[in-house]
């Protein structure tokens, strides 16, 4: 997404959660830019500031983790299973997208 | 693991360690307990302990993380790839496994 206008990063974001929306069993997705503010979101907006706010918190840790165990390494995808969602975090160069699923389905991300 | 004896914990960690490791592009696996303390190790004592450590804070952030978002909530897995590595975590009832191994690998866990 590195060298696309601002019109044209709207646009691929956009056609993005498109597409991931179309997978059935996916409840939400969430596109936050690197100072953690909301570009697109499925969600309500306090729903969305606490999931900013607490995957935030997470994926920043991970990042600490690995720059203590290998200063040259970058997060590329995370994977958050549990009970009863599965949500999975992709860094871009500009933004991070937060897709939350259904992990029990078959038609999973 | 629930009802197993310590002897029986034991043999099953360790052949558990010993199946994961024949996984060609598995560079490393550890076992903690929940109270974070090695029960089975493939790295240096310094290295786990480091591992651990950081590992440690980030399964305690995920997990606070979603008992915010659904207090009957519970991480079965996480998975962290980077350029450089890939973490798999997995959560028992009496310990946590963690794996790491080549992100570029066919024959990946």
């Amino acid at each position: 997404m590195a060298n696309k206008t601002i019109r044209e990063q709207r646009e691929y974001i956009e056609e993005c959660i498109r597409l991931i929306m179309q997978k059935k069993d996916v409840s939400d997705a969430l596109v936050i830019d690197l100072n953690g503010y909301p570009m697109k979101s499925t969600m309500s907006d306090e729903l969305t500031l606490r999931h900013i706010g607490l995957y935030g918190q997470v994926i920043d840790k991970a990042r600490f983790m690995l720059t203590q165990l290998d200063p040259n390494d970058e997060i590329t995808f995370m994977r958050i299973r549990s009970k009863n969602h599965e949500v999975i975090i992709t860094p871009d160069d500009k933004c991070i997208f937060l897709v939350i699923q259904n992990p029990r389905s078959e038609d999973r991300l």
